[in-house]
């Protein structure tokens, strides 16, 4: 192989836009967060859709995690072959009836529905036990049953039986992405608290199920909430960092890109929509990524103003001061930490971690 | 099959967000611009990153094309049992060069350049023949040499030899994405066209390659130009059509998005950023889709006011009149056109045309 490619340290392994993970974060990330649900005597049941893997789902048993959540059927069938107690936080989707069937005589599945209607649908068309919780919009308006709505609520718990168990009522704080800072997100942590309470006084078999990662982060106290369900946390990424819910050096992949031509003011990069996805923050400047450095495979901390402000489908264009340009030439290997790591490693087929070990995960098929 | 999926006249075949194909726009826009180009005395290679597949691919060779543009080698390997003549329109990335040397060996490949040091390292790496085109800047600035630095030009083009062959100069304007109006494009067009030509007058031995879809959708004269490169016209998009270089009818995809949850204000559907990916348009708050209806699995025009407006993972937030929202329920079908076709088209593992036929294309995979 010419100089051009063996100079530095990068594994030579690395051909084309590559997530790197680093599992001592990963695990440190998990960890704190496990620990911290534990001390409130509430159950952590991981969201699984940041990562899709495998692999990695399996080091969360070294944490005591026993029942995992998705956002799809799809991922709950990847995820059965290791996992019986398995939640689509999701309002069930009935076109995919049969294959609820097949999953539930297999595995513990529970299911979040919203109204009466699809509650009837599924009576008449599912033939196994299935848990269900209630989706309640707590405050993020994405989806679910307002928590003041206590009619609605009820007419839809009555409408359970058979053979679907109410289990408890479910709701997603995910406004909490959209914080300005810890104290924005304490507020909503405690306000998602306080409504599920009420609610749970009303409704007292009632569990609740609650869980997103700047909460999940921020707060101590867990007490009086069932179980929580937070994803993002496994990897971090700039939002996280931005908001205040993780540290730089908490985040736990990065995208490997190869730089393919070197200009005065900027590098181009192979590394574009299809590997970062178009999640961008703007502080002050838009940018998809930030610049970090480290030897092989690992990294350490950002480069004072080196970032990933273009891409386009397969192209990234990478801004900073002129000395870090003319330090790089075509062939090296730049590392980025990505703004929303959930939607890039969506995109990715696999994880290299900084010890150089592949981890399979969930890509997307043909079916 | 319970009535809530029965009722309408969607194939109940959809289970899950599933990319919708029109075959009939779709060689309606290919033959459009196949036609231009060809009365202009050009030749059409178009790109074909936007579909990225093989069976669509030799829909092109209806309309007299027979050589490809592809934007990474990956793509190059996907199309390379079908085609023999294919150019990488993306600098080369030299970690790659086993395989590049791999398809060059079967195919006649055109690849990239744009520094000295990269043809160096070529030359040095290389076995087989190689068609060589010089990345020029003519406005762009995403990445090579900027029109008008000749003596930099004449440095790589004398650094050239070998088994590496000058072909010419390749621009790809594609700030004319950002075009407010089609007289803008128009001015993009000209201007790439003028600059491009006087580099000729300087190296007459060069061809010259150019192509966004925006100009070669609204211009009609492609004289001068030796090869036109567009690729989104095989499907267009809303962000075309907003700029005025398609019709909203021109659009030969949609989204079909199974309905989960119908509230008042907004419908929920399974369906987000890893379907759509996060394109958006502002006009004049932010969108990710227009809401189109019709027969079966075919779509006539969009329906007033009915908008993707919120886009998480897997959650879509559709609005519009309610009663439009009235008119819904879970287990319906809404299909989506998307506001950039090459990035949704990348997250789909499948088309499904209008007359219920797959098509596969390339889908990533652990390498």
């Amino acid at each position: 192989m010419d100089a051009l490619l063996s100079e530095g340290n990068t594994s030579v392994m690395i051909e084309i836009p590559t997530l790197l993970l680093d599992e001592y974060r990963c695990r440190r990330n998990i960890s704190r967060i496990a620990a911290k649900i534990k001390n409130s005597g509430s159950v952590f049941r991981p969201h699984f859709k940041t990562h899709v893997s495998r692999e990695i789902g399996n080091w969360y048993r070294d944490y005591g995690v026993d029942r995992i959540t998705v956002s799809s059927l799809t991922m709950a069938e990847y995820f059965a072959p290791d996992w019986d107690d398995i939640l689509v936080a999701f309002p069930v989707n009935i076109r995919e009836i049969e294959r609820v069937n097949t999953l539930a005589a297999k595995r513990r599945l529970h299911l979040v529905v919203e109204s009466v209607e699809v509650i009837e649908f599924l009576k008449k068309n599912t033939t196994d036990h299935i848990n269900i919780w209630i989706k309640i919009d707590a405050g993020y308006h994405r989806t679910g049953i307002l928590w003041d709505e206590t009619e609605t609520i009820e007419s839809v718990v009555n409408a359970l039986g058979e053979n679907l168990q109410f289990e408890g009522f479910l709701a997603h704080s995910g406004h909490s992405y959209d914080a300005d800072n810890t104290s924005n997100i304490m507020e909503i942590h405690d306000l998602s608290r306080v409504r599920m309470r009420t609610l749970k006084s009303i409704f007292p078999q009632a569990k609740l199920s609650l869980g997103d990662t700047p909460t999940c982060s921020i707060a101590e106290d867990f007490t009086g909430i069932d179980e929580w369900r937070p994803g993002n946390l496994v990897f971090y990424d700039l939002t996280q960092a931005h908001i205040g819910s993780c540290k730089l050096d908490d985040i736990a992949v990065a995208l490997a890109c190869p730089v393919v031509a070197v200009h005065e003011e900027q590098l181009t990069i192979y590394g574009g929509g299809v590997h970062f996805a178009k999640d961008v923050l703007n502080q002050p400047e838009p940018y998809y990524g930030l610049v970090v450095e480290g030897e092989g495979l690992s990294w350490n901390g950002a480069l004072p103003g080196v970032s990933l402000r273009k891409i386009s489908q397969e192209h990234g264009l990478i801004t900073g001061p002129s000395e870090y340009m003319k330090s790089r030439k075509p062939g090296d290997i730049v590392k980025i930490l990505p703004v929303h790591s959930c939607m890039t490693a969506d995109l990715a087929t696999h994880y290299l971690t900084t010890e150089n070990k592949v981890l399979s995960k969930y890509s997307r098929q043909l079916v």
